[in-house]
């Protein structure tokens, strides 16, 4: 009798094969896009000291992170992020490695998170970075990766927004903000959500009235990618240094993608700030056209320090993370993923007619030719055959009792029988049926 | 100033891209396989209540298993084995699914064992089972698979070697050892790491020296399939009809496999048995001719029950778990690792000469074309430059000044350069050196 009832833990979930397998063509065309662009993969534990995750003190995030001891009394968590083991890894391994180091890690990450919302408290990353250099050629190679990464999955238009953190930082050095840059940050990285009265109202608890409302007109994005830059620069004190510096550098970053032929998905937008301190220069969020309410699919920025928590050495980078449970939606949504789910292309129907021996060697036999074929273990009637085949989506069901011939090809999909003679002339008919 | 020493749990570790990217290239081949065979992949979470997991009581594996009360005070686990979490699994989804259900599923687990002898707390796993189905059939696929995937891996000559635990119950039955049954089968289990000798005495403080004796002339191999089995046949009682089930079971298995082609990779072994009472059909290990001393890389077996803990569902099966850290020091010591950790192909040298605009350009171009390509992104003396692509295994440098030539090719593992004037005679150049 059985005594446990099967259940998973409240924001887990279980991956059955056609989720997995969509995840899985998914990942196959991002590590494709890595590699392309010489991005190398990496993994970390899952477990880590809780020091290491968490720092000496420990903030805001410690409480939904897992955290306990493990036998020999360690105080261990499970990762988080990829973030913060990627800055542990570069600094125990910067030696072995070579810089600038260009690495990918696609893995799981915990957050004991509220689970309204539908948030899950296990939930896969995907992030890219460059380290090791301070140059808008990398910053240009983290949004052409994002853009080739689009592009392959196939979701349609795309636009990448860009912005550069010391811009905005400027802008309130100007009107004399910065005691509260970074609640302004975090206001107006929600803009979109709270809408621009609501925002203005937020604002105003932080700054004047006539400076809210200055801030909104500075985030505001003009016709092109200069006229924007102007109207940045001119928000900010006459000859700023800084501000110089970064207008320079998203003109060097828009350069080298435009050389690549991504211009058109590439918008300079100051509403775009990441609310995170982490970032310091160029800043980028990634929108669908299809479906922009999803958010962002690609998000990113360019960091002075991944890890000078463990060690001395100047680690400056830019990087950029994959949303893949926004992306799988965004492919569910346009269709894009339907011909993932299919794995089995022939099932060999198991009649008394044929012994296992006869049915084992044609399974054999179109293995070699190329087609993932089953052999029904059992001999059932052929509709109890047919009813698997169709749960499992496999296309073709093919009758035999001798690996040579002749055959009787079922198209289940129009229910139709083709009987073929030969071999020859089923893998012809095959061809035409899976690839045709 | 950092403050905190980068550093891993004992036990576990980081992989670097050399090892990621031969891990990737493993686990492809042998999810490639996998499809082949109509199996399709899961996941399952890595924490469960530790109730599924370890059962209302528990046993031995308990003190391994990394287990704690989480934020909703919920007592918790990850996981230690693919085993259990895919019978939940099962339980849970059957009404969603098809019977009978093949399935793959590669994952990390983890076990605070003792880390003296090289035994890591974190290491992946790789099972693959058909489970709703007791049929010959099924058994063959199993091994079938586990044969592709030895060939597909480039492993060298492999041998599955095969038994069925009914056969030895039957043999323990005569001999009226049934009661120290699972004692005597973990005792064979290790026959090869103890001896002949040692295996004798152990066997004798469970039954009779005599026994003891019978047991080893039981577990020799003759010099045939068919010998072999007549050999077992004898050991048991005359007319022992479970031990003739038994028989026609494997002959069943070696007719499908013969059929298959894979006669040859595939032996009776009286002494496997797996050791544990898990198993009740057909079990099998794999081992490799140019490495027997790791022992087996791909080991699994028949079961009656799947799930009886979580359902009154009746789900037998067989499945296999392929060894992945074996497999790895295996292709490392035969060599078959090595070209795998090629990532990017070629390295755009920046210079004064050309500008980022430029260098870019011809990176999109490259890729287009399918090379792995990147830009350095800080102008730094070509020396410099050489020793990073050397570190990273870039076979190949690009010095030019636009993207449509000319160009300077360097290949550097010979150190030499070649002028080519334009993009079609670089490309002629590139296809020679990266896939000639």
């Amino acid at each position: 009798m059985p005594t446990i009832q099967p259940r998973v833990l409240k924001g887990f979930r279980d991956s059955l094969p056609e989720m997995e397998l969509m995840r899985a063509a998914l990942v196959d065309k991002l590590e494709k896009v890595f590699n392309l662009f010489g991005f190398v993969p990496i993994d970390t534990p899952v477990l880590e000291y809780a020091e290491i995750l968490l720092g000496k003190g420990g903030g805001e995030t410690d409480k939904q992170v897992y955290r306990f001891r493990d036998h020999g009394n360690r105080d261990v968590a499970m990762r988080f992020d990829l973030t913060v083991p990627f800055a542990r890894f570069m600094a125990e391994h910067v030696d072995q490695l070579y810089l600038p180091f260009r690495r990918y890690h696609i893995a799981k990450v915990w957050r004991g998170e509220n689970t309204q919302r539908g948030r899950y408290r296990e939930f896969m990353q995907c992030d890219f970075d460059i380290v090791g250099t301070d140059s808008a050629s990398a910053d240009a190679d983290i949004l052409l990766t994002a853009a080739e990464a689009m592009k392959a999955l196939g979701v349609g238009d795309f636009m990448l927004r860009i912005n550069h953190r010391a811009l905005f930082n400027r802008f309130l050095a100007h009107i004399e903000a910065q005691q509260v840059s970074t609640e302004i940050l975090r206001t107006v990285d929600k803009l979109e959500k709270s809408g621009t009265q609501a925002t203005i109202d937020l604002l105003s608890t932080l700054i004047a009235p006539n400076l809210a409302q200055e801030v909104i007109a500075f985030i505001q994005k003009e016709d092109s990618f200069e006229k924007t830059l102007d109207k940045m620069l001119s928000y900010c004190t006459p000859g700023d240094v800084e501000a110089s510096i970064a207008r320079d550098r998203l003109r060097d970053i828009m350069d080298c993608v435009s050389a690549a032929g991504y211009e058109q998905n590439v918008v300079l937008d100051p509403s775009i700030t990441r609310g995170l301190d982490y970032y310091t220069g160029m800043v980028m969020e990634t929108s669908l056209t299809v479906m922009p309410e999803i958010g962002s699919v690609c998000s990113g920025g360019r960091y002075d320090e991944l890890a000078n928590l463990y060690t001395e050495r100047r680690l400056p980078g830019v990087g950029a993370s994959v949303g893949l449970d926004r992306l799988i939606a965004a492919l569910e949504a346009t269709g894009t993923a339907s011909k993932t789910d299919i794995s089995t292309e022939i099932l060999i129907i198991n009649q008394e007619n044929a012994t296992l021996r006869e049915l084992h060697a044609l399974a054999a036999k179109l293995r070699s030719a190329g087609y993932s074929t089953e052999v029904f273990p059992e001999t059932k009637k052929p509709l109890t055959q047919y009813t698997y085949a169709e749960k499992k989506r496999i296309p073709l069901a093919i009758f035999a009792a001798s690996p040579s011939g002749p055959f009787t090809l079922r198209v289940l999909s129009r229910r139709e029988n083709l009987d073929v003679s030969d071999f020859e002339g089923l893998r012809g008919i095959l061809e035409r049926e899976l690839h045709g």
